[in-house]
């Protein structure tokens, strides 16, 4: 092989925010603190620049290894988007350790295992999470430290033995201390995916697949970041890298915001306009709050012109209302932990900037298009490749070099499906059309697809017809055992208080909104539908309380 | 070492097309072809799409395969930008073996050095060169067989025993071919500097470092590429990867526009409008071409809002003229044939936003800041780190995954100067400051500078003093030996035909311009100055034609 004659520089975590501290070294990261403000007022907003976080990220990396720290071992996180947050981000990783996200908001026994499955020998968190850690502490054997993210005067009253306090672990060190240059394939962070079935699986990033990622993350047709760019991530940095806003602000030199635990519609809009940021990334829920806030309180936003809307699907008429009626461009991104978590985004092409308002939102409501990196493609039941005419639809399969291969420790399986050429293929767990654009649109999980008859249903299309009715508050398809056709859809629902429906009006009401077989056999109310701790629809208990149902069309 | 578990995929040229091709397939490439029109009108516009350049640059991959073509050969082009000349960058690179533009514009004695030291089996080349093919080719006795890119009809009467017809040899092939999955670091392209002194030195890229490097070229800071964008590449193919145009074009999926031999103002005019250009590439002189004619026929630009001018330090006149007077955003970018090319790119911060046109136009006269990926500093005469105060001025060095480690063969030396780390940095050869904000600004070229009682002196200060008197043409300014300082500076001047100007006038007309010291100690006119192929100032001349001028201060 002839090589190429170039710098073999190693694509590292830590360049990025040397980058940032040597060529945007007064770009601001301002963070409303956990602790809250003082007596005074003082303390609410901290502030300070890429320059002070990386001398200041370099100190923790001098604390840690002080502490023991070494190569490859796991540190873990609970906490908030917030200053000390970024700094672990970029000390741990940086040091050559691995720096864990961990979702405080799991159930404990969640936590504890993933704490233990991780074999995190440090676990910084935030004062919030103080009455939490004194509860796992005991079943987390292995935590040789926890650190709380904050000063003396502010630590927490807990008793733990092994408590210690991150401001002054920092204060001890003098900075001076030079990033290690790794090999670009050292694993850099860890985060857990919580599925419906089974324990978590970690997803183990390296530093090449997180500055490749961020790169991509940065595009103009990605989330366009740039140095005139003030983001403010509500995407908590322990959902996926926070879809990568750590690290592609600091790439670009972008100005960051973080809101700490505040993420109610009031606190985000008054950061918003205070620190006039220019472009938020997050989910649904999140912006229905702000949404609510800014109409009841009839806020108009005057920095803001792009928000990512990411996590799960976004609702059209939520595009509809942040570009018509605020001037807020929505990026509508598609993405899971095990890709990084970026996969497409939903900005347009050339050849559309001349179509209608009503022909460009139907396009933003898919999930958009591939970025270079991350390609993918729809194939059947054989792992056959599916046409892209946006009508059929098949498992996503995705692949590039930010998307993961295995998991922690090898539990979890092999996930990877190989092609006819022996390259590995992530099963994204989803089904999907794409269009002849290459616009990608989930239709459905793989596993709650309904498969009747050789052909297949999306559920979450007769869960949103079902929604659109004025009665219904939510809605679940599953299918459900039929002897002909093997399954048939079953359609659960929850009324909305004191809301008056019948099964017969509800089945009524998909006639000439999809194809008669696609129709539910059966509909049942019920008080509530079983979710897991992050809020998404359990529907593996749905199949299992409803196991016995008997259609009546069977 | 722990490793991340992420997919490893090679970062692939081959993979940029594959990606445009199936996420951007119907996105058009169109050239202004070197054939011309035929006798009915037709022939001069050629128009296809991604998904068509990706089979044709896999034909060609099966046609150069089958001449014998392996892995790590070099295949030489000489050809504007065009679509066939596109379809060699991916066919070639993309199969493994080296893909080296060379350009047409070097004398042929530098030519036939260049084809016979890279070692080229074979050479592509455009009609526009076949008088010069057929000079050159009894000199090329590796080149096996040179192939005209046109098709049978357009065959040029020049008589080769081994010429082949491009089109016939794609025709041959089916492009049934996948891309080999090669390493990522292997060479991909091949393209030599020529500097004013010794030989041409070839530059060998890798995939990977043309792939990251693609990433940062299309930032929002640095080109700001999308999908939304119709890009027309004034910068030849010849010249450093075309600014890596073809590959980041490539990787957003915005359409190409090639303006083949065609770039007098008039052309290039036409093609913007025509084909809806939004954003262009090239240097000054392109550039003052296409204004005057704009000027003269009292046009606008009804798509383009923004061009790339590098390659040469654009004059903050003409900055000033396309934002102001035609809406053309000015992004001047700085780098060179052994960065890829590029460095930096003067796009502003957010802190900027709020300044003066003025203001803006000061920052954006500057050659830029860095993008992430080409780290940059100054140094001093014992390679000492010098301060970033926008003054104090050192020879220029840059580092990245995307910066040559060495020439060709090892002919040119050993480039690199380590720092206190035992990192390699590249020197520039250039003089520079950089201000606080990371803006660099080159002041020299480090063996023009003036290096006088241990102080440097910038000679293109100088010069810009004397030609903006309205008598001179053009000026140079070099170091003369003096007893006392070892240099002080001697000015060199074409005077404007019929104008009138004596040495003490042009002397006085730096006073209160630059420091006493910095004043020329003396002054000769020339009835021109020597240039090298490319059109910069033979300096290297110039030093030796006044190596015994006396100077009146000695």
């Amino acid at each position: 092989m002839l090589r190429g004659l170039i710098q073999e520089v190693p694509l590292l975590i830590s360049s990025l925010i040397t980058h940032a501290s040597r060529h945007h070294g007064d770009a601001e990261i301002v963070s409303r603190t956990v602790e809250g403000p003082a007596a005074d007022g003082s303390g609410a907003i901290h502030r300070y620049t890429y320059r002070d976080a990386h001398k200041r990220a370099r100190q923790l990396a001098q604390a840690l290894a002080r502490l023991g720290v070494k190569d490859g071992d796991r540190v873990g996180t609970l906490a908030w988007n917030g200053y000390r947050h970024f700094e672990a981000f970029y000390g741990i990783s940086g040091m050559g350790a691995v720096m864990h996200t961990v979702n405080p908001r799991l159930f404990p026994e969640q936590l504890v295992y993933i704490i233990n499955h991780a074999e995190d020998g440090y676990m910084l968190f935030d004062l919030t999470f103080a009455p939490l850690v004194e509860k796992l502490a005991p079943a987390c054997k292995g935590v040789k430290g926890w650190i709380a993210m904050t000063d003396r005067a502010h630590m927490p009253k807990i008793t733990l033995p092994n408590l210690l306090c991150y401001e002054e672990l920092v204060a001890a060190e003098n900075g001076n201390y030079e990033w290690p240059q790794l090999d670009e394939y050292t694993a850099s962070s860890l985060c857990y995916t919580s599925g419906t079935t089974g324990n978590p699986k970690g997803v183990l990033y390296s530093h090449r697949s997180t500055v490749i990622h961020a790169f991509a993350a940065a595009l103009p047709d990605a989330l366009n970041i740039s140095a005139r760019d003030v983001m403010l991530p509500v995407v908590p940095m322990f959902h996926a890298n926070a879809w990568s806003l750590p690290y592609g602000c600091a790439m670009v030199g972008a100005k960051l915001v973080f809101p700490g635990a505040a993420l109610d519609g009031k606190s985000l809009y008054e950061l918003f306009e205070a620190e006039k940021v220019t472009v938020s990334a997050g989910v649904p829920t999140v912006w229905l709050a702000l949404l609510m806030y800014a109409g009841q309180e009839k806020k108009k936003f005057s920095t803001m012109n792009r928000t990512v809307i990411g996590g799960s699907a976004c609702p059209p008429a939520m595009i509809k209302t942040f570009q018509e009626e605020y001037g807020v461009q929505v990026l509508h991104a598609w993405g899971m932990t095990e890709m990084s978590p970026l996969g497409t985004v939903s900005t347009l092409k050339a050849k559309h900037l001349k179509l209608s308002k009503e022909q460009k939102l139907a396009i933003q409501s898919k999930q958009g298009h591939n970025i270079f990196g991350a390609d993918m493609k729809i194939v059947d039941g054989e792992g056959k490749d599916l046409p892209w005419d946006g009508k059929v639809f098949g498992d996503l399969l995705v692949r590039g070099p930010w998307i993961t291969s295995s998991y922690f420790k090898g539990e979890g399986g092999d996930p990877l499906r190989l092609d006819e050429k022996g390259q590995g293929w992530f099963p994204t767990g989803d089904v999907a059309t794409i269009d002849p654009d290459g616009y990608m649109q989930i239709t459905d999980r793989s596993k709650d697809v309904i498969k009747t008859g050789g052909e297949w249903i999306s559920t979450i299309d007769l869960e949103n017809i079902a929604v659109g009715h004025p009665a219904v508050a939510e809605a679940a398809v599953i299918g459900c055992f039929h002897p002909k056709w093997d399954e048939r859809p079953l359609l659960i629902v929850v009324k909305k208080p004191g809301a008056e429906l019948t099964r017969e009006e509800l089945l009524k009401f998909y006639e000439g909104k999809v194809a008669k077989w696609w129709m539910p056999d059966d509909c049942v109310f019920v008080d509530q539908l079983p979710h897991t701790a992050t809020g998404k629809l359990l529907k593996t208990k749905l199949r299992e309380d409803f196991k016995g149902h008997k259609l009546p069309t069977a």
